[in-house]
């Protein structure tokens, strides 16, 4: 069996609308009315964190983005629990046969979890649990894909056959949201730095996390920047 | 005082991001996985009509309209309770002083409501009734605005002022949509020939549902046509 | 005619489910799943100020509360930019005649605004402010409910006559809502000495916050008293 | 090792707001604004007929009905798509060990899958297709579960120890809707001889949709009643 063990996910921005620019504008629609020319604005970083800081959601949400993600079904999972904002179609294994690609930890994926509930701690795994968690992920994906292929080969059905496959099998999905429910996905899975809020993310989720920020900030540097300014806080 | 009267609606589509090929594209990962390519995908009109028809109405997200819309305060009102996949910025009469635009019913606006709740039909005004309705529309803005304009004047707040004001005063808005929550706003709002359900929507914002339709479908002439072949329902 | 004037806001909590126990319930299958048991559960306050504290939001949305309201137009309007978590059946004007009931800013309704936009305060108006105040909002309504009157009696139809009347009428709602939805409500339309993030809330929409909270937190005392604690932001 | 494997859904409706009266007693306060009464309205199932059919979907939102369900990890995955008035608050693999609790194919699932995308149909397998799926989803299990709890045991964090795990896996949630939302749920999820129009749902996702409407129904008569007779389609 030819299967592909991947360690990262991939995160690519197919699609957008919008800009700095146009989030001053959806702003001085409140203020400036059928007044507020509709180009040549020049934009306010001023204003922009002001929308920020209070909290001022909705201009953000006249803007546009859509990725393309290839990422562990686990990691799916929790990602299709923000409903508000985001819009997701994804590869489906009653419609196709999956691909034999499987998630492995890589080696600086930390391996044990200390502390309770709500304040989980993650170290690094020894090299015995590395060496085991590496061999698990890997006779899981061996075994099951095995199993999976021979029940396809036996005409049983896909949406079947995927019962017997792990969490860690790769999917790719379409998912597009704006500006103010990615920064709600940003604030809540990315233990980052710059936040003034808590939060404990999967490590997978927030690898997608850090990718997402990487695509999507270069088309709004300044919105990007006061989101850092103002504690990584969605507005 | 000098007002201005509209009998008409403004829209004007500033941005758009999608097409009919990002519908086949979203629709393709379900089948194709991350073998399905980002570009160079041909419009599948078939594919389109059968996403339409069976209410796979996901694939019809991943695209996004901003609006610049001019209407009566009461279309807007009946507008902002459309929830799911829209998102409006409004110019705010807290924060400015409103322009004297006031709407009055054109010549062709239906004055006589027959029949009962849920099944009201409606006919032309005779010309004494036009007359009336056209003569109270004008008292109506000239009375509240000399007030409004004597109350700001006297140093009463804008959000205090404006509650002077009638709900045929004109107000100024973005709305940003994807093509799935437009098509449930255009099934709704329009009494359109082609569609299957029954609907009853007030005039005004009819007009609006025109001019939507009308900015937005060369940009997807493909989706509008099947919205159009299987009976005006949101999918 | 025979007009009423009222200056404050009508709530009602006309039914609810779910309790501070139920917040517990919901958090715990988190961490217990199917060995949580299904009643009989004390309620954790420091179970229940961790979710608030950490934003974990989703516990506090297994819960319902339906109110029934009459606030002015004008506090509708702004009530129904809450999109996410919330349901509303409103009075039709197009379906009924409306009732001669307007607002009226009471004598302790400050109405002169100082500032500048994103930085207003208000003041009480002078004597001569509020008796003019009060006039022009009598005598808006004495012209518009008139030529209403007058409209209708001619024939011409509800949904056009209405056109006539101003933002200072009130309406009756129905709006539904749980905890989470309400919390956000009561975060932006507030602005609580409690409160962690500034608001410059509407007074008339603030008054209605006011008694939402009245009205609900008898039925939650815990999760309010946490809201409170933790500066008011919705988790 | 002791698993467990089970073929069906539990559901269990554990807390419910609302009734056929509270969907009259929204939809009246359109027509009846502040004197619809507030209680002892009689069920008009003629009222609740005509919301339905011509789509008068919000007067079903004010009510509230929380599930507790214990289905395989592939059916919360589908559900989780629900995103417009959906609450979920489900067990978590990163905060507790899961529980050793399996899904196989009852003899009754149909197992070969004829057609092709957008029109498949089903058909029962013969006897070596249910034996071999039988072996294969009990065999999926024990191997997975043995390298999950070995790697438990040698330190490894729960939340990568569970990537080994299959989809087949059960999870509990408790989920909570709304009549309106429950009904697109069911609408989507149950080919259902009364539907008026096409859908294809995963079998064992259709189960659950079978029990939610045995649950929900008694307390929502007339609406259930109305819902069928109308081709369950979501109003």
């Amino acid at each position: 069996m030819n299967l592909t063990f991947k360690s990262d996910m991939d995160v690519e921005l197919v699609d957008h609308m919008g800009s700095d620019e146009s989030i001053v504008q959806a702003a001085r629609v409140s203020t400036a009315g059928a007044t507020a020319p509709i180009q040549g604005n020049s934009t306010s970083a001023g204003l922009i964190n002001f929308l920020m800081r209070d909290r001022h959601g909705t201009p953000f949400e006249h803007n546009s983005l859509t990725f393309r993600v290839r990422a562990p079904l686990f990691v799916m999972y929790e990602w299709h629990r923000h409903r508000a904002g985001w819009s997701y179609n994804e590869e489906s294994a009653r419609y196709r046969e999956l691909e034999p690609v499987f998630y492995v930890p890589a080696a600086d994926r930390n391996l044990r979890q200390l502390g309770k509930p709500g304040a989980y701690t993650f170290e690094p795994g020894t090299e015995d649990q590395q060496d085991l968690s590496t061999q698990y992920h890997r006779e899981a994906a061996f075994a099951s894909w095995g199993m999976y292929q021979s029940a396809l080969k036996n005409g049983i059905a896909r949406e079947v056959s995927r019962n017997l496959l792990p969490v860690s099998i790769y999917k790719t999905m379409y998912a597009t949201c704006n500006l103010r429910s990615l920064f709600s996905f940003l604030s809540l899975r990315w233990a980052h730095p710059l936040s003034s809020v808590p939060t404990f993310p999967l490590r997978e989720i927030e690898m997608v996390a850090e990718k997402l920020d990487g695509s999507a900030r270069e088309h709004f540097p300044v919105a990007f920047e006061k989101f850092d300014e103002n504690g990584r806080v969605a507005p």
